[in-house]
């Protein structure tokens, strides 16, 4: 283990350069300084993760836990037409937690960094009894006045998903039943087949891509008229986005672009489409579409799907229309934290 | 407790509004919206405090809890000469947190944002099993070029500290005597007297000030060359300027202003000299001043003393010059979380 916290500092320090480009000075002060871009407004958000809850040491390699600890936040600025910029990381290691844990769970996390130019600034790091925990604070610019909130939808407007719903949920089962973990690998396909392979499943549980270009792409070209990432289940996040929307929305169950079991995998039972609806932690974005904007929706975004599953409605309800044509009221499925206390 | 993280949203929603003034959008969307001032650069800061390495249920209560990990992370926003703007809470709850105590959590946090403008935007919450936690991130702003930096210090550069050291330290070991606990003030002096009372020194505890004014009246009249909170301690924070800076220093005991054990709280030993060197938790500011300058840096600013303590030196070592005046070589004295595992 680092013989101490100055020794832990100037390791992150080498692995994380303090100074260049908008960061005037990053991990080393009292807090970080950075530029924000001219004509730009702030996005912040943070999520923590926590051993035991949202991920498990049986389950998740270290390097996954970094990379979905900073995908959850990269996801929320996303979801909000931004553009991901700078983090600060705390971590709450238990007393069993290893060094070769810490560089594991940094490298994952700072792999991703890289990928979508964000720069991991600081942060703060103290020992925890119980469960290892990891907060990622994110950062982001969306030019003045753009932001895409969830309030936006209005009747009329069509709803659509981007991706499959449901890998993630199919991932966590396959690595549960102990279908081996595939190495790590930076690029993963984000455009999954409706049937896909174990290994797809299990890497996108476990190295799950925020889709940081769709969210600006939807901001930049004033597409969206909300806009909401599906972390905790489509039928959770629809009924959010209806609930600041004051609106309801009716879905269609054929539509609902999901992940039916791989043929090779061994595994019986379970429904695709009630994985697609309450699957959470899949990072794809629901967003809505004014009627005079909806040709202009591309079928597909750099590979990825972009689905019309339903619509915006007056009545406050969440309707899905079953595979029978029968409509039923569609609940949330989704995790709750204080339920689950 | 919460039925759900909906209800929760909700009662926080009602504590700390939505909207207005700078902030665009807080609490209730996928992240929060908020603007950054004509000029400014932004700092970045998260501190985590954790159930029994930073505070305790028995000595410690959900008021000051909140109090003190806010007060941490504005703390080091002054400590960069900045103004605190926006705050984001992550609180991980274990199974046996009550609502009661989030709640009186939560007011201590934000009464203490109040005073201090701070707006809190956001934030999230999880069950943790162990330990709970509270990780504080804070956005400040300083007009752009001006932060001030721990690495300016320069040989021949005078030493000051503001306030009195070893307060805090002498509170909480009036706590674990049993001392009893005053009830919450929120407007604390910022000015304790070299012997204090109990209750001072309970409150500097339990309640610790940051000194944003301070920090602020630092940067705007571009005082101070180098910058930092004691928050580890003199003896530490000292060493990690003079790291930064490259250089060493020469402080004098009889100049180091702390507080003694008040008479009649029937407390025996302890030597406040090493309160104050390496107590921790006082939030006080430590800064370097350049010899054209330091008959600039009043004997009080809002009543808080501030007062030479050393010098500067190029030799890279930290001397005490006793109350004998012998020299001895000052060592960190601080809390190091890698240590302590």
């Amino acid at each position: 283990m680092f013989r101490n916290e100055s020794e832990f500092v100037r390791w992150l320090r080498r692995l994380v350069p303090a100074e260049g480009g908008s960061v005037r000075l990053g991990i080393g002060d009292d807090a970080a300084w950075v530029n924000v871009g001219r004509g730009q407004e702030l996005i912040l958000t943070t999520d923590l993760s926590v051993e035991g809850v949202h991920f498990t040491r049986a389950l998740h390699p270290p390097r996954s836990v970094g990379h979905r600890a900073l995908a959850r936040s990269l996801s929320d600025i996303a979801a909000m037409g931004g553009t991901a910029r700078f983090a600060l990381v705390s971590l709450g290691i238990s007393p069993h937690t290893t060094q070769n844990w810490i560089e594991e769970c940094y490298a994952g996390l700072i792999a991703l960094a890289r990928q979508h130019r964000v720069r991991v600034v600081g942060g703060d790091t103290a020992v925890v009894f119980g469960s290892a925990i990891l907060d990622v604070m994110v950062t982001g610019e969306v030019p003045r006045g753009k932001a895409i909130l969830r309030s936006g939808a209005r009747p009329g407007h069509e709803l659509f998903v981007s991706g499959t719903l449901g890998l993630s949920a199919l991932g966590l089962r396959l690595l549960k039943r102990g279908v081996h973990v595939p190495s790590f690998r930076r690029s993963a396909p984000s455009c999954a087949p409706t049937i896909p392979t174990s290994s797809e499943c299990i890497r996108a549980h476990l190295y799950p891509e925020p889709q940081c270009a769709l969210g600006r792409f939807l901001e930049e070209k004033r597409l969206a008229s909300a806009l909401i990432d599906i972390s905790d289940g489509l039928s959770t996040d629809l009924g959010r986005l209806c609930e600041a929307s004051g609106v309801g929305a009716r879905i269609w169950a054929d539509r609902i672009p999901r992940a039916e079991i791989p043929a090779a995998s061994r595994l019986h039972g379970g429904e695709g489409l009630e994985r697609a609806l309450h699957g959470g932690e899949d990072y794809q974005l629901l967003f809505t579409v004014a009627p005079g904007k909806t040709s202009k929706i591309p079928s597909h975004f750099r590979g990825l799907p972009l689905r019309p599953i339903g619509e915006i409605r007056s009545p406050k309800e969440l309707l899905l229309v079953g595979m029978n044509g029968r409509e039923t009221t569609l609940r949330a499925g989704g995790y709750d934290h204080f339920q689950n206390q």
